[in-house]
């Protein structure tokens, strides 16, 4: 049976600000001079990683509130995810706001997850302001589910690099700002692979279910969208995804990118691209917001996707899950 | 700046089926009359626990939708966490079904985070039949968070005993059934207690931020409740929480208790009680359901609370921060 995943917005929330940071390899990357703030080191004065990343939450958290120009005291909840174990980024920052908080877990997906349930929220009337962020931190992610650093360890040509970075966004009911109008809610899709070096390959077809689910409820098609992105498939995985659509007869044009592929340089040798929660969060909340805020886009399909693994269930032999959420965000009008 | 965290339903969402399943131990507990099924072994004829917790996910989420009458066609949305690293319990359970999921984190609070955002969304009209679950697993925790059972480890007087179990239930607009009218979100709290053998204290000033929270948005007191409970702060949390109450001039009396204080029989020497998503899951999803269906608990408070903390987050000196979600439910009228 077909069933709708897709909710139409009676009250479109706004987007009333937005913030992103990043480390320093992601600030000589293509997107750095979007970015809002650079960190001049990984490790942002703290002690381990692990307290960098949950620092860079509260920063970009910070500035989105300010970018909004409202005052923290008007926010009424966080919606916050990362992909560290009991995911500790999110809940270490939040302890020093005074908001209600949901913790959330959709791995690279978390921020369309967040804006998913967020935008919900405000378009039921239950908000007027809340905030959705994310976050990934290279070092932590490497430590936590790969090797450690000091390891150097070689890496295979379809391995990604974790984004440093976090991003987020202020939710309004209303306001200023470009508008989410529809979100689609992604199903897990598990294809079978079982490489964790190819996420982008185990991630691919979660995005094809949902990508064709949101043109399907919606009545769009590719070209209805400046912009359609995903978040960290990288280079073979946007490859796979194009290919997966045209098999189901959509040909993806030129208006689709992945935030991963487009992330760093040729010259920075990252392999397949960028990764992390972080890697889509940090171009959604800088350079899209950029185009959608000057009117250049005018209707963006945002769709990063999640690998749903862990260690232990990698030890234990099992496959590789991935979700995507989708969400629609309309530009200001000029 | 007190702001407000409850939100008050117009459209009350149903709590149309509900389902339990637990382990041995939890089976001669003092719910164990309660329970739809007691498993013959933690295993559950499984080859890992991990697997064995995912598989109890399903089983709760299937046994929830034949309790509600209604096809697993008709579910739209899953909302599922647990205390797995990357919550794999539910992201592996949620791969056999057909319906969109978002992953949550909140810890032990899980059930009612789920419950919170499923009834708003429902309020909200974007969704017509939802399932929220959780689960926790003796020994999949055990060693995640721990030490590996074989090492045969001495418990302190103040540790815990992970219910081994999971509950679901399936939120409607239409329908016969309890209703949830009102939800606060909590905050995230910390004490400043670092002992991770007691959660208990690490967990009362969560639940005491949102009791009072809530107290004070819906203008109730505790006598206009049946029951007020919270889910896993144990004998040694829920006098903390009592005092902590008293303080701030409010008396939980004789209709307040803890899942997990309630769990175990005297004979099972479990400590200081339950613990785990699956705990107060468990609870809410068999002896409270049935006594809401039978009109005996007129309004039922569940405040189930969370600790955030990360066994890297204690590695590195952190402390525990906590947090609390609350839901009012409202038994049938007879």
């Amino acid at each position: 049976m077909v069933r709708n995943q897709t909710i139409k917005f009676k009250n479109k929330p706004v987007i009333i600000g937005s913030y992103s940071i990043v480390g320093p390899k992601e600030g000589q990357g293509n997107f750095g001079p979007f970015f809002n703030y650079v960190m001049k080191s990984d490790s942002f004065g703290e002690k381990t990683y692990e307290k960098a990343e949950r620092k860079m939450v509260q920063h970009a958290i910070i500035g989105a509130i300010e970018d909004a120009k409202i005052k923290p005291s008007d926010v009424e909840l966080l919606l916050s995810g990362d992909l560290l174990n009991q995911i500790i980024s999110s809940s270490y920052a939040a302890r020093d706001f005074n908001f209600a908080y949901l913790g959330l877990f959709g791995a690279c997906s978390t921020m369309a997850e967040s804006l998913a349930i967020g935008a919900s929220l405000i378009d039921g009337g239950q908000f007027n302001h809340l905030v959705c962020s994310t976050s990934s931190h290279f070092s932590t992610a490497e430590r936590q589910f790969r090797f450690p650093l000091e390891l150097g360890n070689q890496r295979p040509p379809t391995s990604q690099w974790t984004v440093t970075g976090s991003g987020a966004c202020v939710l309004a009911k209303k306001g200023k700002g470009p508008r989410i109008s529809m979100v689609t809610f992604g199903r897990v899709v598990d294809y079978g692979v079982n490489d964790v070096n190819d996420m982008g390959a185990a991630m691919a077809p979660a995005a094809m279910d949902t990508l064709l689910a949101h043109f399907r409820d919606s009545n769009t098609t590719p070209d209805d969208y400046d912009l359609i992105v995903t978040g960290d498939l990288g280079k073979l995985g946007s490859e796979i995804l194009i290919d997966l659509m045209e098999d189901q007869g959509i040909k993806l044009g030129l208006n689709y990118n992945d935030c991963g592929q487009m992330y760093y340089t040729r010259e920075q040798a990252t392999l397949s691209g960028g990764s992390g929660c972080g890697c889509s969060a940090t171009v959604l909340n800088s350079f899209i917001m950029k185009k959608l805020r000057a009117g250049e886009y005018k209707r963006v399909l945002f769709a990063p996707t999640g690998a749903l693994l862990s260690t232990t269930a990698t030890q234990q032999g099992d496959t590789i899950p991935g979700v995507c959420h989708a969400v629609v965000i309309e530009g200001e009008e000029k």
